[in-house]
């Protein structure tokens, strides 16, 4: 093949035939992830027995619009061209399914037609998947929810439009529900999202982004998603502006604890889990929380974050991690990384006081509560 | 700066300074691109008197629309993110607005609002921009419009962002004009648009490209565009269907007369008019009409169309471009080239024979006549 045809290709690992990538997914991760159930698993295993008790009350609360959703995920189109097999890889690797739960779970607080929450769950997953191939050639991500990424197997280029089918397959489906108000108010989330996405690229590798920066980045790019989940939910169960605004609170509250928490996966989780190696986000030069707080409190870490840093794609040793994982630890900075998501989380459960006692309510004041232990 | 946080940027050029690149525009290329102007000086310096009448009447038509255009245009949010300017710097560099120009002259065929024409004009701008800046990434292209691409200025992952931004700030303005089914249709045309690129990418380098494919190509990469653009104007004047079918059909007709025109600017152009190096699509490793048409009636050509496609990034020698462009014209293929052009722009205006007379329809039909003309 023509080098300068191949340009874009990243230099190193070469792009993989599709045949070898199956073979590379980590046995640990079927393509559907159950959340619900490995949050059961794992406050049952803390002793959390009351908790335990209400995520399988969740679960069995949300097993039929979880079913409904897989069936209609699991039918979008098999396009063999490049760009459909392209976001077919990213597709089949299943993910936590949490935007969607966030849909049905707003909308069994009033009453919708089944099509819309499906098509609304679907819309959001699509969303969502559309910014991890981009975000993936962007940071040239090398693995993704235990396998290799789409752009690693089909090439950036390839990547690049998939993502752009994808996001026009989920405007599609909000289109298509007419909910006054829900498409302008998706256009307006996706530009937050991309902002964000800007702001983190233009400090991509500084180490001194401020917090108010960091939550700049993690309100626009993540918690602005659940936020428009919980809405397409209201509007799907026609409840009223305070409702519905109460729930994007909670959305936007959720959001921050879910990436906090994804903060501290990063630096100690366990990658046969989460699907990703340790320290991706730094070493693509993206300061998490942990690590802000850790630079605030002691700036003499900040040539052993700066190694970790340069160590770009060929992995830093480990010495190193262990030593900024003590360091972190010894500044308090994992311990107040985990604050932070139990605080937004009661931030979250609290928003729903303005809205109807009841199943759906306690389902997601659930979530709320258990999303601060999840391990994937 | 990190080596493996500039991975995804081209090893060759570097990333330019922002303010090199305004140096580095081509004198010759003002923001706007006077289209009309310029096809009525070409058409009187041949002596098609009538022809060059008819483009001044045409000008004189569309000035005020195209005044209100530049001036909704020139008033998109200049944000100062990253993002922000990477769009800015493709769309200070203006175009031809031949896209809006459509929605405008559809759109006098009946009665409108001129929000609405302004903001369908804008739009359909913005998805044409959106698309070249994503292309830009994929074709690893170095200049536009007279000036360094984007990507070159600003990086690859921030055009990424900048093309997904004004893809929603076109669909944002699609969407506040509610028109019914326009949303629909333009999702259905950038779907199109993506799966032609598909193709494209699928048989990036491939001399084996047959004519089908080629068409396929064009017709969803750049004639959907013109179709939906003649839709778009259609619908804001309350056009009857068979009027609005007969305006797409126009535009279906008119993107492919475009396509073998800019085929033809490809090999034979002058590059400080068009903007771009010449053989840019040969380099990039994609099949033009001409090109097809020589392989298929002179199969000896291969070697040599091989050779400039293997010369990549640098520029094939002058010679070898000259004696393709021999082979090519004994082989008839740029005569028949632009046979192509000029039957598809007589299919567009045989077309218009199911419109109401009137200036704006013989607006249109000077529009297919004298495209074929021009040279920018």
């Amino acid at each position: 093949m023509k080098a300068a045809l191949k340009a874009l290709e990243p230099p190193l690992p070469p792009p993989l035939e599709a045949a070898e990538s199956s073979a590379l997914a980590l046995p640990g991760l079927p393509a559907g992830v159950d959340l619900l159930g490995r949050l059961e698993s794992i406050t049952a295993g803390r002793g959390l027995t009351r908790l335990a008790g209400r995520l399988h009350e969740l679960a069995e609360f949300v097993a039929g619009d979880q079913a409904a959703f897989e069936a209609a995920f699991g039918a979008l189109p098999r396009d063999p061209r490049l760009v459909g097999r392209t976001a077919r890889h990213l597709l089949d690797l299943g993910g936590k399914r949490l935007r969607p739960m966030c849909v049905q779970l707003a909308a069994r607080l009033g009453s919708s037609s089944a099509e819309v929450v499906i098509d609304l769950g679907v819309a959001v997953e699509l969303v969502h998947s559309a910014t991890l191939l981009h975000d993936d050639v962007v940071d040239l991500g090398e693995s993704r929810r235990g396998a290799p990424t789409a752009r690693r197997v089909y090439g950036n280029a390839a990547s690049i439009f998939a993502g752009d089918w994808l996001l026009i397959e989920a405007l599609r489906r909000v289109q298509r529900c007419r909910l006054p108000g829900l498409m302008e108010e998706l256009l307006d989330t996706i530009e937050e999202m991309i902002f964000a996405e800007s702001i983190q690229l233009e400090n991509r590798g500084s180490v001194r982004l401020s917090r108010d920066d960091y939550f700049r980045v993690v309100e626009g790019k993540t918690a602005s998603v659940f936020r428009w989940a919980m809405s397409a939910g209201a509007r799907a169960a026609g409840l009223d502006e305070p409702c519905r605004r109460a729930l994007e609170t909670y959305g936007l509250h959720l959001g921050v604890a879910f990436q906090a928490v994804d903060d501290l996966l990063d630096l100690t989780g366990d990658e046969a889990r989460t699907g990703k190696a340790l320290f991706t986000d730094l070493r693509e030069g993206k300061m998490t929380y942990p690590v802000i707080l850790g630079l605030e409190r002691d700036p003499a870490l900040l040539p052993l974050v700066e190694s970790i840093i340069d160590a770009g794609d060929g992995a830093p040793s480990a010495a190193l991690c262990a030593r900024l994982i003590r360091a972190l630890r010894d500044a308090d900075a994992m311990r107040d990384c985990l604050a932070l998501a139990r605080q937004r989380a009661a931030h979250a459960t609290r928003s729903l006081e303005a809205l109807p006692p009841g199943r759906a309510r306690r389902a997601l004041a659930t979530v709320a509560e258990a999303i601060v232990d999840r391990d994937l």
